[in-house]
């Protein structure tokens, strides 16, 4: 097999830049879960990208950060809305279900991004008690389909939410990838555009474990570290997932990183768009690519390189680059496609 | 502050084997989320020291391995049985009721160690629907109060358990100085002695994150990757995980951090004895040193040395031991003690 | 307002024959809790028409039943696969979700009917930790949209669900009035033709409240006097359902009123239709229609005539009969209608 | 067996004025889930006891008041601290513990009774995210071992709770003998005590079915409807628990009931404690009897007479009287008694 695959940006390792950090964090004694400089310091640099005024809470994983961040918005007789292909619908397992007894109200949608018009349906049962009563709208940016959310499509949904009485909450294991893809700033792209609540992605961008959950509004985080605690969230060692996190944010390492893998993803798509067997089926807009293989040439290119069948239906695949990618990875596996497919 | 306290063993940084071990498995790409060579020898490790035929599962923390592991053995209207000091019971937020669904049926205890005599009276309503079912007792191993089981006493409690249709769970957040301290293995503390399944500590004993549940019978874990993966807790770069765990059990590692902290904590108890002021109030039997210290000097000296009061009323104090607390932190730390108290 | 409407069979009141059987029960002290006679009795009535080796425990209410015979087959990581008409998908504000913890997968189906086409892509993911495992079909016999599954329908469903590791769940909130509309025994539509757990409809059929889940095979149940009582659905005065259940099985009672509210039910459908302007939209199967009224005569029949718009797009409309639904109602009724829409 | 016996103020039937109520409750159709005349009416009667300002609800039992009244003013890491003795500790199978997520955190009582006392020890924690936080004082009123709280211990309780930032919750399934047996009136011992949720019994006191759950501020109930629906208690015929209460109410039945059951109770101490053999140990101030009876009788004694061991340690049995409950039946029964123990 070769080192670097296309299988998912967390089969990627952690960029050289964090280990370091990991390693010069590796001093002396702090106190643990989060009472620490590290932790302070991270957290001013979340500040620094998104405004004073936010809460921001680090946990070890991103289902965790997706399910508590969605508890501390919702009662269990709400509902979340949601694409049909959000992580939270369909690769969690059943978490957000299990942990915060709301819901999941899903949207079939051609590229993985919500319109407000599939979500006014949901509105007719507001207020009677047989049905449950939908408060957050919650969104993948970049969606798992690599498609990117616009700043002024999440104004739309945002605006949307509130004046129904909903929060719009993002999934943003990718947010880094949506940044530069939308040339603009964290900021820009979350508090600027309306989102309530963000689940901050770190691993997919080079971390080893963490990621953060960030309120944009205080008051909607009094009484979350009672829920990280029972959420099973709260890291003994904080300090190592906080110095990851400054690593990544305090100078650009997350923006070089992103930028990379949707460049190496775009250049993925170019090449195998040149193939007449194979459709790209998806604009490709951060870092994944998605694209129908002749069903029977799957196998062989499997053989070789570990990757997802998204759709057994259609065949089609998902393709995700990292920030380690290389034009050599690249050029290899489609030269491998070529041959397969010919 | 000096560099290191005494106020828990999660104060401490990372051994520095551990560091070298997360750099060298930082190399390419390997499959997400536990199919990967690392995970496969350290599950490997895993059975070296406990045996063929047991399951073992990593996850990010200490109280994501307990509520999952008591999960997988529970109905939520089945109680779980411990000490009123148990971690489960007092420091994970109510954890385990939310996620299992179970009623703790606590017993006060003078050292943080279950007796049978304590669970029968809560046999009396088996059988009877009004009244939750005991399942599991669970112990922690080392206690809380820094005492240990002896082969002896578990394997009563594991007989106890299964004649009457339970099953024996250890927290073994400290299991490597319970280990040390009995001078035993690993196997014959848990599988040997009648244990069914085991939190096994990683972060208390110098990793960086990460803990493991092992199943001493297979059967019990058939469904647990699901449980992992709804309880939020199935890693998506698992490999770091694992190479940790593979650094702390393929040599001597675990035994020889343990090994140390528990000394380091009998040193620490030895010289406290001296002032006449101080009562030790626990045997000192892993890294763990209990002590009344008059309620007026306490202030005085959490000014220069971070540590927990367990018991308002008695003003007993807490101290832990860790694999890098050296002799000299232990002279300075009493040397303060002594001028305070005088 | 009239002392009869279409808005639900809910609306009706006792059959005054289960009101005699309540009364006749109320006599000296009987244990609490369903260790009596009379529920004694009743277990009987319903191992008389469902053969024995059943076991049958009774609750309050239908959502009740539905959620405790649902838990009692699952796990949290499961999934239940349902029709999106159903009522434990849209009409019991998140109760499985919130109890079971599990997810429901619901399908869009012309007429509240599951097919096994429907359900097929669901399977794709068993064995894959990220998603959710289906457990249970489960189907509303009579249906939500007044339609009925045939004896075929029902063992194709209940092969395939076993065929794939599923039971087949029947919400029976108006399963009597599916037997007489089948012209079966209710032992025909529900063991006989594979299914597994059942939700038995009383106060649909006349009762005041009460409702029983009926398992067809014993072992699912062994555990299920505990999930009742920790579901709050154990009723104290238990000899009251008893003997509600006892007056409608013994004899002929839930037979007859099935078969008088679905007579009703096709004589208002059939007048209905005589209305060009309106459209009845299903098969009239139970004791429901559904008929398109153009909307802007809805309003003015409420002000009549309370009933439920199941529709808001097309301005469907839902009239459900009862046991007590007489001709003169739904003449009066369609004599308003035929005024109102001229 | 004889017709009546002394188990539970459960195992007596309903008293006739209400089986009257419920006939005439069956009249025509009403707006099912509780939009109807009758509930209506049956709110304004509690408003006339408790005064306006407040929102009730009915639920189909008391475990699902209780359960479903804490869940109303709890999250699900907030503690809930109650009488080890309460029906919410001991007699609904974890039902708390699996709706509310709360963990439970119970206080040894000689006599069922919480004290400040009792509950300071558990605020050392508060603020600190690794352990519950405490939100709710619960008692029951009577109690489970038949003692009833005065007016000023109950004022001292809800200003405990209110200064520590928490609220009193009452679990009243006996709330009707207590309000007797200190000669008050409901309003007296619940909302101008400082109560803020009561459970309102109905079934102990003579209804079939059917519990109210009480809020004295309107404010903490503005979501229960949702809780009440989700949490499976929201009955469709409601007119008919509604009709109950109105029959209960509206006059002095509940009153007379709890009366006589009072007195019945304290007949029977009377008489029991005559007898050397036998110990009361209790205070008997509603409608329950606890003694201690020499082990070897109690069997001979359970021959004739159903009833509950309470303590197997002490061999302490419990009695309840209830409104139908005759001189007879208790000389018969001390005959039965007196006999037995010569």
């Amino acid at each position: 097999m070769p080192k670097r695959s296309f299988a998912s940006d967390n089969n990627a390792g952690v960029h050289p830049e964090i280990i370091d950090a990991l390693k010069d964090a590796n001093e002396g004694h702090v106190v643990a879960y989060g009472d620490d400089p590290f932790t302070a310091r991270a957290v001013k640099t979340f500040e620094k990208h998104f405004g004073k005024g936010i809460a921001v809470f680090f946990v070890f994983g991103g289902t965790g950060a997706n399910v508590l961040g969605l508890k501390a918005i919702t009662n269990p007789y709400n509902a979340v809305i949601c694409a049909e292909t959000a992580h939270i619908n369909v690769d969690e397992c059943g978490a957000p279900e299990k942990f915060t007894g709301c819901k999941l109200l899903s949207v079939r949608t051609p590229d993985g991004k919500l319109r407000i018009e599939d979500i006014k349906p949901f509105l007719h049962g507001v207020g009677f008690e047989h049905h449950v009563q939908p408060r957050v709208i919650s969104v993948s940016q970049a969606t798992e389909m690599g498609t990117v959310y616009t700043k002024k499509e999440l104004k739309t949904l945002a605006r949307f939410a509130h004046d129904n009485n909903m929060l719009l909450h993002v999934d943003g294991a990718r947010i880094a990838n949506a940044a530069v893809s939308l040339n603009a700033t964290l900021k820009e792209i979350t508090v600027d555009s309306g989102v309530d609540v963000l689940s901050f992605g770190g691993a997919k961008n080079g971390m080893m474990y963490g990621e953060a959950v960030v309120f944009f509004d205080k008051k909607l985080a009094t009484e979350f570290k009672y829920i990280r605690k029972q959420g099973m969230h709260l890291p003994s060692k904080m300090r190592f997932i906080s110095a990851q996190f400054e690593a990544l944010l305090s100078g650009d390492l997350w923006r070089r990183s992103a930028t990379h893998a949707n460049r190496m993803a775009r250049v993925l798509a170019t090449e195998l768009a040149k193939l007449p067997q194979i459709k790209v089926t998806q604009p490709v807009e951060s870092n994944g690519v998605f694209a129908e293989i002749p069903e029977k040439y799957v196998p062989v290119l499997q053989k070789k390189y570990f990757f997802y069948v998204w759709n057994e239906e259609t065949s089609e695949c998902r393709f995700m680059s990292s920030f380690d990618t290389t034009e050599d990875d690249i050029r290899d596996f489609v030269e491998l496609v070529r041959k397969t497919v010919k």
